[in-house]
């Protein structure tokens, strides 16, 4: 213990670890701890970009508040965030796939029955969803809590605006007894995660954009089934190849169908173009 | 791009980097990726811990400050400070060793004479130090800049009391054209690192103390050679096997001698007990 190299200390550390009652923890800090100096080996890390770390860390932390979250951008950018999402539920075939949770979601969303408008004053062109909820054998799914959020035609969630107290493009749902649902919303826009922070000038310094391709948020709870958080991606969207969080997965990516002025699925008589799409997710059953 | 999973994320990652320009941060973060993401398939790393992690760094974000940072503590007790110090210092046979930084140094430490007391009033039973700074060859550094700073006999440094703006147990002299340096000041006590934030409970948990053993940190800057930032320990010291930050190696131990009231080595006439420190520096030359 008295003479630690950059050889020896990696060994030194995990031995001080020996007394750690919690072994879930220890076996977590000592994949983190021989990663870590692996890393700086590997990179022969110098100290003044040791430095620089340590201030970008800071700086990530300082901007850090109760509305925005740069340590959960920074995962996501360097798709930590996608992989322990991937890690947690690898789900049977034909389940639907999970993405990340993103940094969005609110608690409180208001409840909203079927064929209610979630876009409650949003920005943007009408759309029509529906689908269904169903289990790995087909089964509907009655009465499964769906919550949807979204971004405007702005490219902003209702967080995002200064009047943080109204809900916009966000709500709660149940699924009908045969396990459909349907609303109304607004068509979603890609839009850039917030990158005037550190995470944007490490994406800028890597010559990477920010954005994220166009989607619905999803989270779908039913009793028996796994909670299931996922993303509906819009088919066509220029960043569905390089989504700045690397969510995308292409079971789901679906169709947003265009129409004119007309009669709307649910009957409502539309005086401007709307927009439609179908979507049905597939739980799986809780173990 | 959109079908990725835990085994295919990690080179989508590396792929979106392609366009980047700086090798260097390329070549850093590469390396990053890879082992953030092998850590998190390594312990099958779940959400709630991963949600864990993220609220670990945030607390350790806000509880940074000017006076108190807190991602250093973190890098200094999981051994990467002292790793990045040895990867950054490998020095020839017969130089003094260089170890961790540390987050007391302060700018702006006073200037004194050699003979002159450091202390400026700090707590603690009088220590006399001296000893020579010289190159690889033995030859004597002649006004090298040495910088000292240490803890009390309270176990705080000056900057961790109310009155920050007052310098006390730090300062800057220069050797003498001998090579030779003198001071008086404390003797060094070891103390804890700062324990009251999210550092000091991972340690708790890790099973852990938060001590440091008892020293004094030198910064030495000379023309023509490299800068050593290093500490001198004190023999016997009951950390000096547990460092909480790593930092000791067996060669920068030293004895410090007690002595009984009298003459002290620079003839000050000492009504009490007293003690001395010899110690010399090599510098290695710069590049």
């Amino acid at each position: 213990m008295r003479n630690l190299d950059e050889n020896t200390i990696t060994e030194a550390v995990l031995a001080r670890h020996a007394q750690a009652t919690d072994e879930r923890l220890k076996h977590i800090v000592t994949s983190l701890v021989k990663h870590l100096h692996a890393f700086a080996r590997e990179v022969n890390l110098t100290e003044s970009e040791w430095e620089a770390g340590i201030r970008f860390l800071t700086e990530v932390g300082h901007i850090t508040d109760e509305h925005r979250q740069e340590f959960i951008l920074l995962s996501d950018t360097l798709g930590l965030s996608m992989l322990v999402t991937a890690l947690a539920h690898r789900k049977p075939a034909g389940c639907t796939e999970a993405t990340v949770f993103g940094p969005f979601f609110v608690d409180n969303a208001p409840p909203y029955n079927n064929g209610d408008d979630v876009a409650n004053g949003a920005p943007g062109e009408p759309c029509f969803v529906s689908g269904a909820v169903r289990g790995p054998n087909g089964e509907a799914v009655s009465g499964a809590r769906i919550e949807v959020w979204q971004a405007d035609a702005k490219g902003l969630y209702d967080v995002q605006y200064n009047d943080t107290g109204t809900h916009r493009a966000r709500g709660v749902l149940h699924s009908l007894p045969d396990g459909r649902y349907h609303f109304r919303s607004i068509v979603a826009e890609p839009y850039p995660i917030p990158h005037d922070g550190p995470v944007g000038r490490m994406l800028d310094a890597l010559g990477r954009h920010p954005w994220r391709p166009a989607h619905l948020h999803f989270m779908i709870t039913a009793p028996g089934y796994e909670r299931l958080v996922t993303h509906v991606f819009r088919e066509g969207d220029r960043y569905l190849d390089s989504d700045a969080v690397f969510g995308v997965r292409s079971s789901l990516i679906a169709q947003w169908h265009r129409h004119p002025a007309g009669t709307a699925p649910d009957g409502t008589a539309m005086a401007t173009p709307y927009s439609t799409l179908e979507f049905d997710f597939v739980l799986n059953r809780s173990t």
